[in-house]
C-alpha cells in the first residue's frame, strides 16, 4: 500500500516536473544556443525540446553533462560547445532547492553542479524548473549542498570543511562504494548544513577554502523559476 | 660570448637555488612528514634530503606533482599520501615571485600551484626557497600570475579573466600546442597583471569567479623565505 501511495507520489511529481519543464521550454527562440541541464526536471525539458525540433525548431544546445550529451544525442537535439559560443542565449535547469524570494539555489545532487554553474553562467538567461517540493524557506532546509572539491588532498579538505561545522559526507558510488567522480573527475562532500542563514556568504566561504572547486549555492543566478503545483506552472522572479 | 654569460649565470643561480634548498633541509627533523614541492629549486631540496636520508634520517613525503613523485623515487625519497597524513609536519617549496615584506608568493610557473597550494595549505610550517631573482617589491612585477581554471568553459573563463583587466593566455604546451593539462586535469590562464596592489583581493576575487579553480596567489602561507644571494643564504619571515 505504502509502495503504491509512493509510486502515486512519484507519478504526480513527474508530471509537475513535466509541466514546468515544458513552460520554460517555451522560451526557446528559433536560432537560439541553450544551455541543458542535468537530472529528471531537465530531462523532461530536453525531450519538450526535441518535440519542438521535430516540429522545426532550429537550436543547438551544450549540454552540463556526459549523461544529458547522451540524452540529447538519443532524443536528436544538436549539440554544440563553448569553443562555437562563448556566450549562451538561455539555460534551462532544475535545481535541488528554490528559495522562496530570493530564487537562490541548492543545486549537485546530480554530481553536475560546476558544469550546470559554468553553463547557467555563461547564459544571458538562466531558468530553472522545478515541482513544488523543491521550494523552501531557507536553503539547506531539507537537501544537503554539494561542494565539489579537488581529490588530491581529499582528507585535509574534508577536514577543513568539519572545522567549519558544514558536516561534509564524501558521496560514493552506491554498490561499489567508491568515491564519487564528477564528469570534471572531482569529488563531492554533501554537507549537512541545516538552514543557511546567508548564502551568500557561505559561497564566499566555501570558494575561498583551498581544494574546493565550486559550492552547489547559485547566487543570483536564476533570472526566473517555473514551478509546478498542483494549481498549475507558476512563474517566479526573484524578490 | 653571451651565451657563456648566460650559461655563467644560470650557474650562478643554481649554485643559490641550491644552498636556499639545503638550509631549508636543515628544518627536517625525523619522523617528520614533509610536503615535497615541484620546480628546479625544490629539486635540490629533494636531493639534499635525499643526502640525509641515506646517512639515516627516517621521513616521507607527500609530491606536489607527478614529476615530483617520480624524481622522490629515484632518488630514494619515501613517499605517502594525505589518506595515512591528513596533517604534514613542514613543507618546502620554490616559488616564481616572493614579496619583500609579506613573503606573499606567486607560483605556478611550473603547473602545480593547485596540489602546492593545497601541500602548503595542509603543513603546519611552510617554508619557501627561492635565488635573490625572485625577490620583487610588488607580486606581478615581473611574473605571470597563473590561474588554473577548468577546461569545460574554457572560452567564457578566459573572457571574465579578460574582462577584470587580466590579460589571460591560455597556457600550451611547447610544440604541439595543444593546451596544457595540470596533474589535475585543469588547464591554466597565465594572467599579465603587471604590480599588483593588492594580492589578497585579487586572489578572493579570482577564487570567486565561476570555473576558477585556484589562483597562484599563495597568500599569508609562507612561515619563512630561505633566499641565496651573492652574500649567503638570507632567511625571511612575514613583516
Amino acid at each position: 500500500m505504502s509502495s503504491l501511495l509512493n509510486a502515486d507520489a512519484k507519478a504526480e511529481q513527474d508530471r509537475l516536473k513535466r509541466a514546468a519543464a515544458e513552460a520554460a521550454v517555451t522560451l526557446v527562440e528559433d536560432g537560439m544556443v541553450v544551455g541543458l541541464g542535468t537530472g529528471s526536471t531537465a530531462a523532461f525539458a530536453l525531450e519538450a525540446l526535441a518535440a519542438r525540433i521535430a516540429k522545426g525548431l532550429r537550436v543547438s544546445g551544450v549540454p552540463t553533462s556526459e549523461a544529458t550529451a547522451a540524452l540529447a544525442r538519443r532524443l536528436g537535439v544538436p549539440l554544440t560547445d563553448f569553443a562555437a559560443h562563448r556566450r549562451l542565449d538561455l539555460a534551462i535547469d532544475g535545481a535541488d532547492e528554490v528559495e522562496r524570494g530570493t530564487l537562490n539555489l541548492i543545486k549537485g545532487l546530480g554530481g553536475a553542479l560546476l558544469y550546470e554553474k559554468i553553463v547557467a553562467a555563461a547564459s544571458r538567461r538562466f531558468v530553472v524548473i522545478a515541482d513544488a517540493t523543491k521550494l523552501v524557506d531557507r536553503l539547506g532546509e531539507r537537501a544537503p549542498l554539494p561542494v565539489e572539491i579537488v581529490p588530491f588532498g581529499l582528507e585535509p579538505t574534508l577536514d577543513r570543511l568539519a572545522d567549519a561545522g558544514l558536516a561534509p559526507l564524501l558521496r560514493r558510488i552506491a554498490g561499489s562504494g567508491e568515491p564519487f567522480r564528477t564528469d570534471g573527475g572531482h569529488a563531492i562532500a554533501d554537507c549537512r548544513t541545516g538552514p543557511i542563514a546567508n548564502p551568500a556568504a557561505l559561497d564566499r566561504q566555501l570558494r575561498a577554502m583551498v581544494g574546493v572547486v565550486d559550492s552547489g549555492l547559485f547566487i543570483g543566478m536564476a533570472a526566473e523559476a517555473f514551478v509546478g503545483t498542483a494549481q498549475g506552472v507558476q512563474c517566479l522572479t526573484p524578490q
